[in-house]
């Protein structure tokens, strides 16, 4: 059976995985954000592009059956399954910056992005190279009148999930969110594991 | 005054902005797209995001006072002035593979992005960094219920323009859209010239 591992609070990872593996991400207490990194593990130039996946999908919002492409137009991750339905893939990781503009009363974290450039640093990867992320049970519904975003708490329950499998080889980052808007306003870990068939 | 330069249909150019500058861009005909990338020209790692400009703009549609951020969140454009309202900042320029995957009956172009990539390529950037572009007149609603998008004819009419000020000396990337779905079926030039106060 494979490992269920934590991601702690306002913290992030990364991992390798192999072609065919899936990875379940599991939102433990309900109502957090997970930020999903993908590069390519033997070509870290292609990485995963929401404006590709959004224009194959024709759609802005993707659950099962829907594919994550890459800047160079090829399958990165397939999603297998979703028990939520609502995830976002708009929006650039919360950042120092993110937290300088947008929280300006409270202190500035490193975010999702820095946590994202650490655990990806020992990989090769370099900060100005991380993209849009797909960001699991994340909540930004659009105003298709206004073009207007809101960031709403996630409707993931306890337990709720999401499942992809890696289509190529793959590095992986991965969060748990530190932005109280992402999450209800409260800072809760992330599980996951991976599935070897 | 400021030349008018036109971009032949299905092409692309580059050239530099200097803090300050106002980049008009103009469709002379109606009903034509026009990608625009912008990176910093003494530091190419940075570039225009559409996550970072989502986040902060808390809106996916963009116009004059809207600001385009960087991927390291400063801000590289402003809109200051734009006579049709509507413009798409989701979807990645159309390459070899969208011709491929989208217009299966027609024989593939290299697309804006193979346009941008040639143009920018004298500048040093690398084609597996263009980003998603500010695609100017593209017409892209979203049904903010299923998250549908569509790609219709632009709103924009013969002589219509959206300009942006340069806040930072940028290299530019610019293209008249080789896609027809983009541009109502048929390909048509853009114009643009730069004004110096």
């Amino acid at each position: 059976m494979s490992e269920t591992i934590e991601i702690p609070e306002r913290s992030g990872t990364a991992f390798k995985l192999a072609k065919g593996d899936v990875l379940v991400v599991i939102d433990p207490k309900g109502q957090q954000v997970s930020d999903l990194l993908a590069f390519n593990a033997s070509d870290l130039g292609e990485v995963i592009s929401s404006g590709r996946t959004f224009d194959y999908a024709e759609r802005i919002y993707l659950t099962t059956g829907d594919r994550l492409f890459s800047n160079r137009s090829n399958v990165m991750l397939t999603i297998v399954d979703d028990s939520v339905g609502r995830h976002d893939f708009l929006l650039t990781p919360c950042s120092y910056d993110t937290f300088r503009l947008c929280y300006e009363n409270e202190p500035p974290h490193r975010g999702c992005f820095g946590n994202l450039a650490a655990a990806l640093e020992p990989y090769g990867v370099e900060p100005d190279h991380i993209p849009s992320a797909f960001n699991c049970f994340m909540n930004v519904p659009v105003d298709g009148e206004t073009g207007k975003l809101q960031v709403l708490p996630p409707l993931s329950k306890a337990g709720d999930r999401i499942a992809f499998r890696a289509e190529i080889d793959l590095i992986v980052g991965l969060t748990a969110c530190s932005a109280k808007d992402s999450n209800g306003g409260s800072f809760k870990p992330i599980h996951y594991r991976i599935e070897r068939p």
